[in-house]
């Protein structure tokens, strides 16, 4: 299907669950999917960060992108993330996950080998250039140790090059700043603007933000897509409220919100909520500690969702 | 062949030429190796960061190793980089460098998301377990984001997970504690330790390490073997005087003399002297700028080696 | 004056104006003062970041807390920055500016040594112990290189060692984590949760957040105010429109909005309003390019202020 | 008395002993530089960041250089440390240790709020033109989040702004960029260059440095002064054993060999030598566990000296 323009609403960045022995378990994986469709999102997104993407080898990436593809069946609209170190290697995987079905690709800056700004544009015309399907940048520069200047965003906008943002930056100003660029008129009429921060899905909605790829999301679709109904409806005070709520919840991730104990906290949830039958991440992470567990089933049982 | 043990002198990160289209120069690679091998290099190593292993495709990695490991037909031992973000991506390109001929490979920490120590060395261990090559960790903070503890390394080395290590870490009191704890017994008899600072080629040497993986290598190889037999008759005065002819070259890639800059002053020194055929980088680096290349022009000439 | 318990409202961080030879200027100051009184804050931050306190001498910082402190006489809370090193450096310069009449003091954690969680928490003690004001905990993790983790924050503040926190960490999710928890019951009744993003104060103050500290409230108090009381009618829409307008403004400051260039641009602003004399920033801060003081004007003349 | 030019040798920043409730201890510190003095170093250095001048009041910081400054009486050249954020206030420090009696000092680039590198340059001729006495710029890193580039010290040296650097970069490449740069003709003929590699100050010698800044020496002046005159003699075998016999001792501040621990470390053997009186490091350090101060014992020992 052609991505919307914009896209907007929840867009979960789909866990990858995984079998005791590391391999992608496809049933738990779609039985994961039906959970979020039956929680009402508006699109997914696979191999992001929160899917452990950096984790999967390239045959276990298509896998997921396949199985999906073919269980949604165009019901839903289906970024992938497509993340290497650079643009051949980028490109590589583009073409992979949108034969493998995607409508859209995700897209980061250079990592390993660091680039400057006219680098990293030149990255991102270069595999627009080629790609199938529109592209996102994704901003994430815990990950890529780089971040997506205003102005760089702005420009690909305008050039075309880039249909949308995933922004994982943690910092809203910088968003704010791309929202008035567009809405100035940078970039085609259809620019997406996602925030991937989960405690502040409220905030990024009331700046103007089209949607969220909240990874939370795998464990509460229903409270984030309530959340996002709330939030368009103008309805700030129960979008607030709901959002708190959800923050609570994301007490699982610890303080922090980001990395491997983000993860291994949602597939620990999905776990005891019946979703998915193995709570493993991939190599070389250790699971959880036992009171990390006990603090994500203490958090769920408080938000009745066990 | 099997790796020696320890593996000692110089082994170059062979530059990977390119075409103007980006695709491998097979011709001025083998070009370039017979240059190393004529300048009495001990060893190569391809698909290192020196050698934009971060910017070729899995197809393009094999291509440069199998041409490579072909043309050397064991004269050589040579290493190959596994550059990827986690275990089970490293495991694929391990496979794939090993088929293709690889005597060892080297391998970072997991970069992208960032992993705890105890994770780095649950990495290194799943990795050698399944190598069916000798294992060298690759220490590389600007690259990764993250370093490898001493005490890291030795374990590893007693257990048996780790052949050596190559240390791009610039830090010389880490490459000395490794060393230490080495000559103290961790690690088997023939571990090997190199540098990765072409810089300080003579101190690394004077500290003990076993040999060195000098970028510049790649433009004057008969210079670092000299400074390497120096080091071994212990005529430090000389092999002194050697490297400071060498640092002076070394200006060719900046001041930093890491980074796109330092291949990117590589490839256009290997152009100017004839060896490659196109100093063009991989996508999406920016060529470097005119007075860059005519600064390695006046070092080349300084040097007499134009 | 006792420090309101929470402090809310627009309280500046207030620039300090100098005359050519880089000494204080102090009727520029006592204007500048003037010119926010009259535009209805709630209290002046003297001595923070964007008042240049890394720049200014223990007399020069003493000039200004005595300047402002008998020019205000009490008619608003006055807070001081006791901006140094260590716990003993910090308490020479609380007890000079609670001698000088400051009514509360902004205390970061260490800096030039990194301190561990444990010695932040036993600094922040330490000072509180001895100080003769309330102490607010300053977050500025590009100043100090590290931040203050929200169970520290919230620990510190049920021990009543702090009265509140300045956050200029640019998180709002870290912010929303300390609001959850002092609402929540830690810290006494009256702790105050300031943030100092200067584009995201409707975004704060939805969140609950208690006031703001905007550097660019220096240029136009009045907007900050219009704002926190549009915020505090609940009139959302209205604040969100304000902010935006005030973004705009901001844009004199770069895209980064932190750093010297920020009140660089507001001294220009100030100057070009007639507010003080002498645009200079101290040593060995390199004034504004012309081009940066033309766009300062540019924004000015767009919003009406000059 | 006059800075020798180039200052040379064993040049130990001098640990500041603390009483219990963390006054300085006077008669222990000259003790203590008693001590030195006594093992034959070259110089010594007060206020430096292993002396805890980041932690010292500006009354302690006079109390330091006015006691070691009365006790030496021109028998050694005095280093002091002029630690502070930015120009006026690190002027303020210089006139203060001048007065007291330091015939040098040594100045960090601006910290807390960074400086672009034309401001750093500007900093450190804004110092050395009102300074009574000959600066050495201080290269500090991982306090100040900012290094000093080649050709900044260079230019600097040329200009005669600069007398000479104590690298604590850790990086031996830049130290032996600079080395060159000043063997090549900038700065005038006694432009010092120190190390403050503890650990390397063989390797560092052999590269050209006049001298060292090790913090063990402290600990152990007898050996570094040994490895020096060995060094100086040529025998560089013989300066490789001791300093490895001293990376042995060096043990006992952790591998990192940097930050709390090292002068937790070094205290903590001066007291177990009976060299002074208390052990206490300024708050808001935590004291060493006892696990760290046995590990010291057990070096000490093995070293025979206690």
């Amino acid at each position: 299907m052609a991505l919307p323009a914009p896209l907007t609403g929840v867009v979960p960045p789909v866990c990858t669950p995984l079998t005791p022995d590391r391999e992608v378990d496809v049933p738990s994986l779609l039985r994961l999917v039906d959970h979020l469709v039956e929680g009402g999102v508006h699109g997914v997104f696979v191999l992001g960060t929160a899917s452990e993407a950096a984790f999967l080898t390239d045959r276990q990436r298509r896998q997921v992108v396949e199985a999906v593809a073919a269980h949604l069946d165009g019901r839903l609209p289906l970024l992938a993330g497509a993340i290497d170190m650079s643009t051949a290697r980028v490109l590589d995987q583009v073409a992979s996950v949108a034969a493998a079905g995607a409508d859209g690709v995700v897209v980061t800056a250079p990592f390993y080998v660091l680039s400057r700004p006219a680098e990293i544009a030149r990255h991102f015309r270069r595999v627009a250039e080629r790609s199938p399907v529109p592209v996102l940048a994704y901003d994430i520069p815990p990950c890529v140790h780089t971040g997506l200047p205003v102005d760089l965003v702005l420009h690909l906008a305008e050039e075309g090059a880039l249909a949308g943002l995933k922004d994982s930056s943690a910092d809203l100003a910088h968003l704010r700043e791309i929202l008035a660029g567009v809405r100035a008129g940078a970039g085609p009429a259809g620019f997406s603007v996602l925030t991937g921060s989960e405690r502040l899905v409220d905030a990024a909605l009331a700046l103007g933000a089209d949607g969220a790829v909240p990874g939370l999301a795998n464990v509460d679709p229903h409270g984030y897509v309530r959340l996002y109904r709330q939030a368009r409806a103008g309805d700030w005070d129960g979008a607030r409220a709901e959002q708190e709520r959800l923050c609570e919840l994301a007490g699982m991730t610890g303080s922090a919100g980001t990395g491997p104990s983000a993860w291994g906290a949602y597939k620990a949830a999905l776990h005891l909520r019946g979703v998915i039958d193995c709570p493993a991440t991939a190599e070389p992470q250790l699971p959880p500690a036992p009171e990390e567990v006990e603090r994500v089933r203490t958090l769920l049982a408080a938000a009745g969702l066990v």
